[in-house]
């Protein structure tokens, strides 16, 4: 199997607090300096990268003046003039000051609320500025420990007043952009509002421009509630919301990983692609995932290409299998393409099944799914033993 | 703090299949003797129950005649009248026979999705015949344990269709009767659709009539995905879809252990009660649990009274908690009334925002919470060390 | 890469139970047929397995008379003859019946100990005469789910009395035989005793003959504790404690999913068979997995097969990992030969420590580890794009 | 019920890094002001602390020079002498500097190790100058987020090097003092060496001194893994090895939450407490918390008296359960007495065993283990509702 190099038409693209994960974690000060992002572009354009998305003090630095402010876009834009890399979406840091202890958009605190969302509504200008197509909103802080100390109702009650105040912000302006929240069960928070995708498809359906709005479901973060990731990507695809995607690795239920796309559940990741390829998803392929603290600056390098070098691998994988003509007879003999048809025959309603002929139930409890074949023909797909 | 007995007028339910356990499990046979339904309907009315509800499959066995069916009827109807037990609910077994193997509204085989929508259908009309108000659809086998044995896209595609010919169905029949999907997110599969209250809330959006359909959410089935039940109950009822619910108890992402409610997490339930009394909640307060396996007839007893005494005694001490003037205070010092009312002011948009004064963002960052405080006011009324 | 066919020399076993497994879970019936043991011999021979174990009832129905059990020991002995196949392990069935409803060796009733004791004697006594090496004993119903229903250091007096008896029994009747133990965290108890592989490790050390017992670690069962079952099996090689194994595949902590080996976390099944090549288990190789309920009589010998095949590929990739030269370089980036010295040099003590020129902590900092690269490294190698 | 105050011979003590916890955790900046370890020393002896405990760094900062250390540890030791507070335990931070990014003593470079030890030699003699009795080791760098970066028999080895060194080093100084694992799944690193209390249990028994080394629990260490934690701290008191206890609180299988104790998993906290009456334990009663980074200074002290409070509540129910004659009598029903017993009778072996007339295990089968009865007791007890 030929694995490609990464080209910008895979539209592979970075956070660029990803390779700029200086190692802070919960008990250990960073082990590798701060990154210039403007080297970051140069870097992953070297790598094969397509974009980048940024939170905007990754970029900005909290509360520098306008002046220094323009300075530093200005050389940011031409560090992607220079390298001819794109910013496919933007996000703004509702979590990392004090300020947005307990949340930004839903903060029990109504003069937070408020800065938040000019804090964002600025920096919307910006991402639409430099040609971002989706806002990400991931809701960190959105969240509670303790259960009185927010009233879920009133929370959700802002949370809804805040995206539709966005969405007619953008709508107004004029701008071509779409918003995506990015699930997440706990931590920062013990409880985060909208914990997986599911809760936040359901979430957007109440809003005044739901049209505006998609997920951006993140694998490990979906992993962390237990649930299988793959699945809630293709609810996403199936809802017509999977606005945008990120990737990486992760261990099931503890402390969120981050690990670099392919080191976690590698099943998982391999289903995911698959999922992503039937469902047409042709967005960029995102990753959010921290270079492990052990490393130096060449350790970020080697596992940002990586993180790229394994979607490749798996899309060949995950291609192979649907193509292995053993495969298809495997999922005929396990009946997929039954499931492809309505259960009612054209023209067929409910009195008319009632009134049916239908096959004995202890005939066809008999019928063997041969599931175990089909997965295990996937499974040699995966470990590259087949053909 | 007195606790009164449980009464009709508290609404508990039960389904049959609760006191009904005979203690098989995964690895074990049986260690309680069947139990005739109608003896259950006359210990839980000495108890104070109000209603019961059941799977098909739990007053009628399987594939038994016509005429043996209506005698299972006529007798349970009677031992209903006898009681004064209301029917509050009912559902359909479409998971203990093997032809449902692979699912029921989704199973890959066609023949197996018909006859299982006819068995709801037959159900149902029992079900309206009984009085129920809701119908339960627990999709617990709808799912799968590998990757390509369940194309999740198309397996929607029938849970869809399977939920619109049943909404046409109750329509066309003129039942006065609401579909209530009950979420899980594994066992027994690997995986199953919807697995969380989030997921479905977002399903039926999709569906024809939308407004006959909502969640029917289960404290355990919510901690094993490890996300707050509290706050999922919230956003059901927040939805206008908390259409019923199971209470039990459950230690966190492993098995489902259908404990008695109060036995689990307990701080959980009291958030729950709180979150149903804020909600107003008004319909059966019903029970999901498995008497332990490791007791004989009286122990069923035993624990069916301590599911409603529990609840009773957490609802007098949510009462009491929302009472009290210390937490009164303690609300306001958390601020609480500020989550209550809308970021913008009236008649504020985005511009107004966009030119209004905003505090500064270092000033709000240092003012406390208090949340420490007003949550050890509830764990205190949990403990019943106040007043 | 060439994968071989199973052959004995693997020593690959199955428990009967395992492709016996009939498919009733806690909501369902069977969905297969009784399995002949005998037949089961000839097939798994077939495939090229090596044992096979078995608990006493999987063999012989609980309670039959002292006739009919010799007439089926002596069929069963005629088809291991028939088929060469070798008696691995046995085991005691002290759960199904509700005779154990409490535990056999900790159940609160001391008749049931005492019954349960007798059974594993009993059975041992057959175990010795089939040629049995190893005793496994999973305490599944040895736990709680109540705080106050299970003394836990009377319990465990109990567990080491049992196990205390048992050693002397064996060593009393001459038998070359081992016990290992084979730890659960929950399922069907809430909580088992002896949880994971290290408390079973500690356990073992307080009985009268340590020597007799090690551990039987299932990677379904340290997985649902979300610890790393790789760490588990090597820190039991390391205190020479690792007497059996027990291969199969688990989606994280969730229910038992018992699912084919190399279905499940299947870079943790790479680095299981990795730590048992580098750490020279030569033991059984032994799969405890149920093969899906989906399924019918074939799909029970694909994924016997499959377990098998799983095996070999793993072990190749394992090996070719380790001859890679530019792994073995990575390895040494990694400066693994340097966790391979001891950290005091030879003669050096805690003075000569107090007092040695130490490098300075801040230049230690910032050497990389190179993490990312050898563990890429070893996905290329499971993927099989690498040579 | 009356809920005394805490007092001194309540044996309270606290992590100064608890109450000076600023708030900084993976997404967020410091919420408080660093909080001067004297003025804490202070503050928790106003509330009735007994004892504090330190890292070396929480008290003197990382590279000071010796008249610095020398001057902060003379002030510290003042404010000791003023509050009476005394020193329980101490310990290194083996975890903050970057140096220790792959671990201290396990660490692949050996530099890191040398120096590892020699720090912590060197606030061993700070411990047992301040009267310290027992040193904690948590050992939470010590592990692997990738297969091949950690050769866990080796990093087992140097593990149990490290710790023969310094009971070596404790032995030749004299000290009186005894070391205590703290385990801990995951978290800063994704598996860390011995995950739980068995695995440590186990270790210990591999030293050369294993009577100095013993365990310190933390209950949301254990909770982490989804074992019950109640039953780790009996298995340790069990072997004699609960040397010192970690208590707080978690909700599951999630990042280290370190609620304050009771705000959690608050029936395990019963059952805890419970569990250390029971088995005697008299040491420090310490809590290793943080307090929530909503709160401001007011909310630090709140939590700590809180901790203090709710185990003295949870003490007097535990207490007051075990004292009530309707407890005594379920306990009877239950059978815990008959559990206190050995299985084989006085004088009898195996052999007697075998002989025996045992019972009927049909009619043992039937017998009722009425757990649900006696657990709805503890419950009430916990609820306060009884007497």
């Amino acid at each position: 199997m030929q694995i490609p190099a990464p080209a910008p038409s895979d539209k592979f693209s970075f956070g660029l607090w990803t390779v700029g994960y200086q190692g802070r974690d919960p008990f250990g000060e960073p082990t590798r300096a701060p990154l210039d992002p403007v080297r970051s572009l140069h870097e992953l354009a070297a790598l094969g990268a397509y974009g980048v998305n940024f939170h905007d003090n990754d970029v900005i630095p909290f509360g520098v003046d306008e002046a220094e402010r323009q300075r530093i876009i200005d050389r940011f834009t031409k560090g992607l003039a220079d390298t001819g890399l794109v910013v496919t979406t933007a996000t703004t840091n509702l979590f990392t000051h004090p300020v947005f202890k307990d949340g930004g958009f839903t903060s029990n605190d109504r003069d937070v609320r408020r800065y938040a969302i000019r804090k964002v509504m600025r920096n919307i200008d910006l991402a639409a500025e430099l040609g971002a197509e989706t806002y990400i909103c991931w809701g960190g802080r959105e969240g509670a420990e303790f259960g009185a100390s927010k009233d879920i109702p009133n929370a959700l009650d802002r949370y809804q007043e805040a995206f539709n105040l966005l969405g007619e912000f953008v709508t107004d302006r004029g701008y071509d952009l779409r918003f995506a929240i990015e699930p997440k069960p706990n931590e920062p928070r013990g409880d985060i509002l909208l914990p997986t995708v599911g809760h936040a498809l359901a979430f957007i359906e109440t809003l005044d421009r739901p049209e505006l709005v998609g997920v951006n479901p993140e694998i490990g973060h979906e992993e962390m509630a237990g649930v299988n990731a793959a699945h809630g990507y293709a609810q996403a695809l199936w809802q017509g919301k999977l606005y945008h995607i990120d990737l990486n690795g992760q261990n099931g239920p503890k402390f969120d990983q981050d690990l670099r796309f392919g080191a976690g559940n590698v099943r998982g990741a391999f289903w995911i692609v698959d999922t992503l390829l039937i469902g047409g998803y042709d967005g960029p392929v995102h990753f959010d995932y921290k270079p492990s603290r052990t490393e130096d600056d060449a350790g970020v390098w080697v596992s940002a290409a990586a993180c790229m070098r394994n979607y490749l691998i798996l899309r060949e994988k995950a291609l192979a299998f649907r193509a292995d003509p053993e495969v298809q007879e495997a999922l005929l003999a396990s009946r997929l393409d039954e499931l492809a048809v309505p259960t009612l025959a054209e023209g067929e309603d409910w009195r008319a099944l009632e009134q049916a002929d239908l096959a004995d139930p202890e005939e066809l409890a008999v019928r063997g799914m041969a599931f175990e074949h089909l997965d295990q023909l996937a499974l040699e797909h995966l470990y590259g033993v087949r053909g």
